[in-house]
């Protein structure tokens, strides 16, 4: 390989063909979710009307390794391996003797990693005869993810879009359409969650809380629908870690191994993706990096939530999982990576971190905005909003090897392009953006909310 | 390499270090372009005040190849060398025993081919001791290109932007804007041309003509400015070979030659760029492919327009240059493709269709839209507008050899990605886009306003 290189690719015969499942290596096992009810552990059959059996098997699966369909390496294949940067003129900007590498997700047909986990949940459905999935979707990412993976195996694609979402971005509408999704903005009048909200408020934005309520109310009314989540939950962190192991194959190919990777968290699915396989190879004694956890300053789950149970939706829908929460009616403030604004973090991540696995920052979205500027003058991708998080973390640990002259290996998850995200660098460079303080108060009245379980 | 392979890749120590001059090959040289007083060729000291020397040279160069310097190799290694896809889910839905292969652009920072030559003009210019490049853009698709390659160099960067375009696509101007250019709507109150238009109407919509005044009027004026320009011109159509020269060495990786080759055709950069390398291959006798541009049968410049001597703006500012023109006062109806909006065609690309090397033929921009939908929907990736008129000419294709049972191979270029684009999509799906007849009586009085040169 030229010394000189600023990417380091795989051929398609070099794609992994297993997803990990880190939880067979953890020093201590998760916590398992409840039942709303009961309080009860819950089993496989509680989540039957929901999911597909299949995705069900691996939420729980106790295996380390698991095969990859056919059908979705297929799919995979469009646009996986994902290159592997080497972000050689950004560390020559900041003058740092560190290296800095980013795997770019931003090469899938929707722009982030989402299609990692949207292929097989779309695959499993079809495979055991579902005929129609239904989402939401905020920001839209998911659901442009979830219509693109539906397109390829004939699904039914409902999307219900958050309002406010909805009417603010319809080029996120007309690329799921594209694909041959139907979209409803949410709260719509085709749910009794929907209409209820409509009763209250006829001009409600929305929420992603009311809008998984809509759509997880139309899958369980019909036996051939089935919903899907895109982060938070195992099987969507399991089959992010495709990401992960393309990595460790691509630095192997340059002779690196990581000294800090940090990833940007939300529900934490880009994160696990990228992080398990290397919290793997430290558990084994093979590598030691430093992993961080970036989130954003006005949704701090992992710095400054609880690791409690608490729901996962806002209308109490979901099992109980132990998390680091804000609580689960806590409503973020309208920062613009709309992906990392979520109450909670997916339960896998929030047990590492509580093991001390894994370490956790929090900063502000104008910071995250410069980072991103620089990076795209100098690298050239215009990020999306979440991972501008990812560079600038990335930016930070360059910044400090700049004093301490270490040169350390620094890898992190460029999980989206921001093509469709402009309207928020139009408000950065107008320099109309905005860092909103901790909200200490509305976090502590959320957290009031959140049930006690011995 | 696996036999059920979605794209072929090359290493980057594979990428070609060198760009293609078609013009030593041809069997009849290329007439000369004219002074628009005298009427006699222009020299090199003609262009002097408008271009780099470097390139200049390029332009009127007779070697057949040009070293890439390591620079700019530096900056294409960002993205390069770009994949060649084989669109077998496309072929699936076609039931075609054809094969069809994409050249994709939309890799490149600026989602398109232009940058290709965006990032040498952008070089030459600044290792000349330019420090400012004024451009004009009418899609955005350059102007985002040029904004991206100067940022690389550390040159300014103003680019007049059509009025119309201006308004309408906020997102492709914060694009130019992060990486750090300036723009100006056109016509604009900086320049006389652009004072003499707003005088006559204060709120002209603009055009492309305008516009190119405008940023030549500000280059000629500065000693340390220069103007670029993105398709046309032969030193724009060199830098694109390195198009077809990836595309030949892929080729040949998974053992394959093309029978058909076709191309979008605008100012013909990008048909110059993938098919030059090949028809090098045809005239040496080494390969034997039909080798076709595909243009809007709204603004058909090689199928309807006359092989003549014209100006490639509307305010007769540039050189006469022999090309298949619709008359340089043509304005083409608003179809959404805006990057084939152009009266005439590079004079390269008339030059070889005038000698039989290459055919041509003119489609609807509803049947691109329909045939980008079905691209979209097999293989993931949304289309720009313009190469939609690229996949529509290849499905034409492969639907012929369903109906012949011909297994042959196709190749296109996907020059460029539609994330930009999606308001175009959007009519589409609405039922709302509409087909444009030929407007021959538009056409017969610009033809009227071109000059007569014996």
């Amino acid at each position: 390989m030229d010394d000189n290189y600023s990417k380091v690719l795989l051929d398609e015969s070099e794609m992994p063909t297993q997803w990990y499942n880190i939880i067979p290596d953890l020093p201590v096992p998760p916590p398992p979710p409840l039942h709303p009810g009961t309080r009860e552990p819950i089993g496989p059959d509680d989540l039957a009307p929901l999911f597909a059996m299949g995705l069900i098997e691996q939420e729980v699966s106790s295996e380390s390794y698991i095969d990859i369909p056919g059908e979705v390496l297929d799919i995979y294949r469009l646009w996986r391996p994902s290159p592997l940067l080497r972000a050689r003129r950004l560390e020559k900007a900041l003058d740092t003797p560190a290296k800095i590498f980013l795997k770019y997700e931003g090469v899938s047909p929707a722009g982030s990693h989402k299609v990692n986990t949207a292929v097989p949940q779309a695959y499993y459905n079809a495979k055991e005869g579902i005929t129609k999935i239904t989402t939401e979707t905020g920001a839209g990412q998911w659901g442009s993810a979830m219509a693109f993976a539906t397109a390829q195996f004939g699904l039914e694609c409902e999307v219900w879009q958050v309002r406010a979402s909805y009417d603010q971005k319809p080029y996120r509408k007309t690329m799921m359409e594209i694909w041959g999704a139907t979209l409803h903005p949410s709260p719509s009048d085709l749910t009794e969650a929907g209409r209820a909200i409509l009763a209250a408020d006829p001009n409600s934005p929305g929420s992603l809380g009311i809008a998984i309520s809509e759509a997880v109310e139309m899958a369980v009314q019909d036996e051939n629908t089935r919903y899907a989540l895109g982060s938070v939950l195992n099987h969507v962190l399991l089959h992010q870690t495709i990401i992960g192991e393309e990595a460790l194959l691509q630095l192997a190919k340059v002779g690196e191994t990581p000294d800090v990777l940090v990833g940007c968290t939300g529900g934490g699915s880009n994160f696990g993706g990228l992080s398990f396989p290397f919290l793997r190879e430290k558990l084994a004694g093979r590598m030691n990096p430093t992993i961080r956890c970036v989130e954003p300053a006005s949704c701090p789950s992992l710095t400054k939530g609880e690791y409690r149970y608490d729901f996962g939706d806002t209308g109490q829908l979901t099992p109980l999982v132990k998390m680091h929460t804000l609580g689960h009616t806590f409503i973020p403030d309208p920062i613009h990576a709309g992906g990392l604004r979520y109450h909670g973090m997916a339960p896998l991540v929030s047990h590492i971190y509580d093991q001390g696995l894994v370490e956790a920052e929090a900063i502000h979205q104008t910071e995250c905005f410069e980072a991103a500027v620089l990076f795209a003058r100098t690298e050239g991708i215009i990020p999306a909003p979440e991972p501008t998080h990812a560079i600038a973390a990335a930016i930070r640990e360059a910044l400090r090897c700049k004093e301490t002259g270490e040169e350390k290996v620094i890898l992190t998850a460029l999980c989206g392009h921001g093509h469709l995200d402009l309207a928020s660098y139009e408000k950065f460079l107008a320099g109309e953006l905005v860092d909103y303080d901790y909200p200490a108060e509305k976090v502590a009245a959320a957290m009031a909310q959140v049930p006690v379980i011995d």
